[in-house]
């Protein structure tokens, strides 16, 4: 792969700086790297690689002689900025829920789906983190045994509402300690000091919320299952960055848990925990800072003729987003 | 209801604890109360009804003039006393898993199954806390459309591995807070400090832990549904003494959200939290200490042709454990 010019949008949040990471640890060949955020931010260093880079604002020709722009500063600046980077000639790996469902954007994990990318139009998609991690899970499953439904319980991180909620955890958490009441909330819609709530982003008149809709539609759409049910209760959990699940599949087809185990400890991007292993299960504290997504407890389900039934966890920031988005930077 | 003299076994514990409370606020008739414990915890003093009552250690006589033994000193304890309880007269309610599943002896939930006292030999079994909780709302559904599955994913309390456990997550969060490595867990199987596992009691050969046994075979028996399917994973996650379930349903028969609304909302010892509330959906932190069992997210499921979709909240030291027993000791 050629050195390419790189720019990063949204640097400075927890998925900004998780592309340094991201992009160092892999060394990603660049040629230059950009960092960019709101005026607010213009003027910050980062340390990349050795080096403390100028984090600049994101003005009308930031993207000029942009190669690659890796885009997660929320929904909004995607909408405002994104299509300008393609203009000015970038591939765009958007880590904003902005376009995933649009036909025309591929929506990709690229152990999965990477086919997808070779009709794009400049503007490449990176799923929402919980997708990312299920989707890695399930495919593999699928193409072995056909995938009917999907029910999922998750346990969110504070990680996945960014580097102020993260804080937040901290800071409500030692007031309860201190003997405290839990401060209000700012960055997350509730107190998650030894709490947890049913609740990632907005409701919708259904009474799903929006990240309960993304698993359902960016399932479909990565797995290319438009059929697919996927009943889901996204919930945050007082944990700082990894995600866990757990997922009751239905098959179509018999699959015996040795040879689910099998399939799933051969599946790129996965790790399979064994029940004899010390832990015997994957946990967020011992997953954070890992790029491969674990799965353990696989047993046969009991509701379901032909079930699956089992728990995973993935660094959100990770391969949840920007591990994810910088391989489809890497394919493209 | 004539006065009784009552006794409770592991008085000290966080159950036992929540015994003396449950007990002074339901105004239960007592002419006696005897607190009995290891001789460890012998010569305590518990404040009961603005006195300090003594702890018994559990000797051979302890249960000499006792009408009601509340058990909650773990199986062990259980099986080596209860039938001596028993033996002297007393009626035993029993909150270990020593004898739940037991032909002749009654598990109840008394909103649920209270005619099942009826042919007691002097044993009642108090179920499982998750599966208390989750029986208050899943029988009144299954009474008007007829109940198939289940898959539950559960978000439990330290409290429900006891006080210790209550005072390790503090502690443990506390050192995390402080810049230091996790402490070693002792009263649970790993830390909790910002952290979630899926383990609550022991692995079965299956895959299965015990608890999640619990839900499927302690919810057949109260339910009196012999052929119910149930696919649980329990979690415990880092909340001090409440339970929450996220709980899918397949039903026999056609449901509307609207008309399942109707039903929770009149069935007792539930709450059912509108999706226009404030919280829209209840949470540990706020139910800590409350009776009912707080249902909130009710929708249409996503997965089943007769399906719904719900989280519950739950004081798993209350209606998950001394409530309940205590509730069956009236009804005896």
């Amino acid at each position: 792969m050629n050195a390419r010019h790189v720019a990063i949008v949204g640097a400075t949040g927890a998925v900004g700086r998780e592309f340094l990471d991201v992009l160092a640890a892999r060394r990603f060949p660049l040629r230059s790297l950009r960092l960019l955020a709101s005026p607010r931010s213009a003027g910050q260093r980062l340390p990349f690689a050795g080096e403390m880079l100028p984090v600049e604002a994101l003005g009308p020709d930031a993207f000029r002689g942009v190669d690659v722009a890796l885009f997660s500063a929320g929904g909004s600046v995607s909408k405002e900025h994104a299509a300008r980077a393609v203009a000015a000639g970038a591939i765009v790996v958007d880590n904003s829920s902005a376009f995933r469902l649009d036909d025309g954007v591929p929506l990709v994990v690229p152990e999965v789906n990477a086919g997808a990318l070779a009709g794009h139009r400049g503007l490449i998609a990176n799923p929402n983190c919980s997708t990312i991690l299920a989707a890695l899970a399930l495919w593999p499953l699928h193409q072995v045994a056909g995938l009917r439904a999907v029910i999922a319980a998750t346990y969110q991180a504070a990680s996945g509402a960014g580097q102020q909620a993260m804080a937040e955890l901290r800071s409500s958490t030692a007031a309860v300690l201190r003997g405290e009441p839990a401060p209000p909330p700012h960055a997350l819609p509730r107190s998650l000091a030894f709490n947890v709530f049913p609740q990632v982003d907005v409701f919708q008149p259904d009474g799903y919320t929006r990240e309960e809709d993304k698993l359902l539609y960016e399932l479909r759409k990565i797995l290319g299952l438009p059929q697919l049910r996927v009943d889901a209760t996204c919930v945050r959990v007082p944990v700082e960055r990894c995600h866990s699940e757990a997922l009751v599949v239905d098959l179509e087809r018999p699959l015996a848990v040795d040879a689910a185990a099998a399939v799933l400890a051969a599946a790129p991007g996965l790790e399979l925990v064994p029940a004899m292993a010390e832990p015997p299960y994957p946990m967020p504290r011992e997953r954070s800072g890992r790029d491969a997504v674990a799965v353990g407890r696989l047993r046969r389900g009991r509701v379901f003729a032909h079930g699956l039934t089992f728990w995973l966890v993935g660094d959100q920031l990770r391969k949840g987003a920007a591990l994810n988005a910088v391989q489809i930077a890497e394919q493209v």
